[in-house]
């Protein structure tokens, strides 16, 4: 079985040219097959605020309403994922800029709450493996963008984390899927004011009592449920760390999560 | 050799949501492989205005500056590709949104013009054929914007109807081409103020003594040339007509561009 990388990056990155352009041509320059997928909430909300569209966020996720998922898909789909693509190309990485519409890749359905109108946000039913196999055969690195859609003409808002990790177990039956969550900070910290205490391993076990005592800050808790699926549905490898770790997969940095 | 449809699609149908979802259901249900080139000024312009940045045209074309190329970047690649893409799904015909970058199906090179600047303008150097066919032969349909990239990280303009004639040409050699350059009104006229003198067939010599007579429209003319460019270059055959057309293209209306 082959290994694949599948990378997600998000948060301030993508808002910081420099920062990006270096963490692509670290990206380029890694070996075999990957997959990148990026957020952009940070410039998809400069876009709606010069808008004069005022973003609004229940419970970490955002209300898409129709201008929103406007905004939201030209930021992502468009500007983001376009300019990403073109400098993948630019350090020699061949790649292609999808949105879950582009061959269906990530279907999602609308998703309904009982007390809270989210818009049009998407939950993913279906990834189209198939298709990310063939580009990848063909030596193209698909590059996602949080963009799905229903198969019935609507554009849906979906997390790229949630995202990164169902392609990735999504692939898991064809390859040995590592899969790398970056953010802005160098990995899970067990005192969140302290940037230097990050966790090197973090277990069920460990996650739980961490939780319980109210040391992992509320956004990480998503990413490390993310990460322990991902592991529980066959996906080889996760780090939860900072893009920096992009440099030497061989010894990476931040936090590794095991069942 | 099989027959391939390259359809190009712009001006008002872009900006009415019903006109082009009915469009884009003739175009589903064509049968055999075919390619969909979109353009989208009208809107780009609408979104630029909500930006407070004023569109600049010298001679029918963008002046493309640093914001501007953002804005039809989002525009096109983004909210449009992406919704057309969706709704082509919706009504059955698999398909993938490409800019120029991806999988550097289209790679210009920035405009350098003696006395203009046009900013972000591109001319197109080469068509990854190759990667068409690839999308063509997996069953999906190529949606291509008119942006395209300079392979060196800069995403760049260029005028859609260019696109689908050096679309076609790049796959002339692998298929029988007909391309359908779709406007606003029912084909070249005759009478600029009458749309029932639609002229059925243009030959080079016929559209050279209307064109010195004063009696073809300025903004046909490039179309005209496009399409003659396409011929000469080896394409099958090429109309200009309205996109209800598509309808039956076994008794096309409009006009056919002929050598």
């Amino acid at each position: 079985m082959y290994s694949l990388h599948i990378i997600k990056i998000g948060g301030a990155i993508i808002n910081d040219r420099q920062a990006l352009e270096a963490t692509l041509a670290d990206i380029a320059h890694l070996s075999g097959p990957k997959i990148l997928v990026h957020g952009g909430g940070k410039v998809a909300n400069q876009w709606l605020s010069r808008l004069g569209i005022q973003p609004r966020m229940v419970a970490g996720r955002r209300i898409t309403d129709d201008e929103t998922i406007e905004v939201v898909a030209m930021t992502y789909a468009g500007l983001l994922n376009k300019r990403i693509v073109s400098q993948l190309h630019k350090f020699g990485c061949p790649a292609v800029g999808l949105s879950g519409a582009d061959g269906n890749v990530i279907q999602a359905v609308k998703r309904i709450h009982p007390t809270i109108d989210f818009g049009w946000v998407g939950d993913i039913v279906s990834i189209n493996a198939t298709f990310l196999h063939v580009l990848i055969e063909k030596g193209l690195m698909p590059v996602l963008c949080p963009i799905t859609h229903d198969n019935d003409g609507h554009l849906l808002n979906t997390n790229a984390d949630t995202i990164a990790t169902r392609v990735s177990i999504a692939l898991s039956d064809d390859y040995e899927v590592n899969l790398w969550l970056c953010l802005d900070l160098p990995g899970v910290l067990s005192d969140v004011s302290d940037k230097s205490s990050v966790v090197k391993t973090l277990d069920t076990a460990s996650y739980q009592s961490m939780a319980a005592a109210g040391s992992i800050s509320k956004g990480m808790i998503p990413k490390i449920d993310n990460a322990l699926d991902a592991l529980k549905e066959g996906v080889q490898k996760v780090y939860i760390t900072h893009a920096d770790s992009l440099k030497n997969l061989k010894e990476p940095n931040g936090t590794r999560i095991c069942l």
